[in-house]
């Protein structure tokens, strides 16, 4: 899958994913209208209204980006309608074509890290069946936990062809709280220097053909980190939130590539899926949200071709 | 809740949680015999055995127990129907009076972490209504994003009167790959003891009775570590796992414990809810696997009472 993914940023010559994160106040009122009508104002109806807004995104940007990011916490809120919708997404998306990263940061041990990476990424045995549970081609992963947490998905990553992102250093401003810790008997390396070393073994025992199946998440908003980051975990694409509406510039960005032009994919959430909602592209109005959405991943598409040159 | 939690503690003289952790191989055959005849070898007839195999379970031990700890991961990996299945148990066992921990360990920023609180512990607002999503009375919180992550799970601890534990020290042999790291510019204090007084800070913002909302997780096969973060967290309960099946004894429990006798609550999970499997108890059988399990928790209850003296 992480062949799948270079090659479709290739094609595209776009290291886009769009988050889909959505909330209720981004989805426009005749989609709203329209769900709720036919569920009511019920778990039911928001499950309805989101899928249905995803829905005209995606047809909008999927010739445009090789992937998206739904954010399970979005879905889940709803509880199972939610989640319902998460897994029409998702399953939409591949249909499109689409690399699919389900931002989970799951993260556990032993048998119950596996039964994450068996439901997400993998498939679980009932009888002498199997089946897909969410069926994403990414998730990403929180290593809190040590290697213990992180062993049960490179099983299922290897045995699936898919593949997960670490959380390294993430792109929220108290981020540093824990990851930014020196460690004594390193030498002071900070605390996430020593989680990208762990990436980059365990990136080497799942190759793809150029870049392994295991990535790192690494935040936009810390370029001078991602920069170290990026020299420490060659074989690893980064998977980079913060650009856009967290305060990451185009010219932050070009610290996360390697020199091959490759290497990084730039996530934006907000800055897409509710770009109507914001005054650059307020002309589109409420029923072309999909169009603004579009042009939104053009204009960083350019942003980002601008700031590598 | 966590008055609910410390009164029922007492009341039942247990410091116990059951985890329902469940997997088929621990599903007795008759009960899985009659799902799959409804449902089929399906993710379907997954779900419904689990939750009749949790039912057995809850109704022979929730007189005994203050609490249980589904987790969620042994749900979500058999999809919609798997996630429908814990939901049903969390609503079982709050129909027994039982409090419920969701072992959810999620974590993420802002509104994301909103969304997670809100799912699992709070409402959401779809129009002019509001539903709870799953509605635990407690859940794991996984603190490697740094406050970000954990105040808006405060914010809904504080609203709903219910209540977190905080990973701090996790029980599997990795956990010290992150946690232990000892930090340069802190005197060498390893990194759990951060998390622990981060944990302490959050307590004081969320007080009970004479506890707080905000609790951590420390593993019990950690018990030097155990106790000086009892020391550290004097107003927080922990959630000690790792007792029994991952080899934390009854002697070593007695360092999570305040003065009072109160401040810890201990899982067990296979250790009960398979107890059937086990040599002890196999005289029991299948078909008394839930009378194997309310053995189990009186052999446990009985163990930690002659730890504490």
């Amino acid at each position: 899958m992480i062949n799948k993914l270079v090659e479709k940023i290739k094609k595209t010559g776009a290291p886009i994913v769009v988050g889909l994160d959505p909330m209720l106040k981004y989805v426009p009122s005749f989609i709203k209208e329209k769900a709720f009508s036919e569920y009511g104002e019920t778990l039911e109806g928001a499950g309805e209204a989101i899928f249905e807004y995803n829905k005209g995104i995606v047809e909008a940007v999927c010739d445009l980006v090789p992937a998206v990011k739904p954010q399970i916490a979005m879905y889940e809120q709803f509880g199972i309608p939610g989640l319902i919708a998460f897994k029409r997404t998702v399953d939409l998306c591949k249909e499109k074509g689409l690399v699919v990263i389900g931002d989970i940061k799951r993260g556990d041990i032993g048998s119950t890290s596996s039964a994450y990476a068996v439901g997400h990424l993998g498939k679980v045995s009932v009888g002498p069946n199997s089946y897909y549970g969410f069926n994403e081609d990414f998730v990403t992963v929180n290593p809190y936990l040590g290697s213990d947490g992180v062993n049960p998905f490179l099983d299922v990553c290897r045995e699936e062809k898919k593949g997960i992102f670490v959380l390294v250093k993430t792109s929220n401003p108290s981020s540093g709280e824990l990851q930014d810790k020196k460690i004594q008997d390193d030498n002071g390396k900070p605390l996430y220097e020593l989680v990208g070393e762990y990436v980059d073994k365990w990136a080497s025992s799942c190759m793809g053909d150029k870049y392994s199946y295991i990535g790192a998440v690494v935040g936009a908003t810390y370029p001078e980190m991602g920069k170290v980051l990026r020299k420490i975990m060659p074989k690893s694409y980064i998977l980079v939130p913060g650009y856009g509406a967290q305060g990451g510039k185009g010219k932050d960005l070009i610290h996360f590539f390697n020199d091959d032009g490759l290497g990084a994919i730039i996530n934006s959430s907000r800055g897409i899926i509710a770009a109507y909602q914001n005054e650059k592209y307020a002309s589109y109005g409420e029923s072309g949200y999909a169009d603004a959405s579009r042009a939104a991943v053009l204009d960083m598409k350019q942003d980002i071709a601008e700031a590598l040159g």
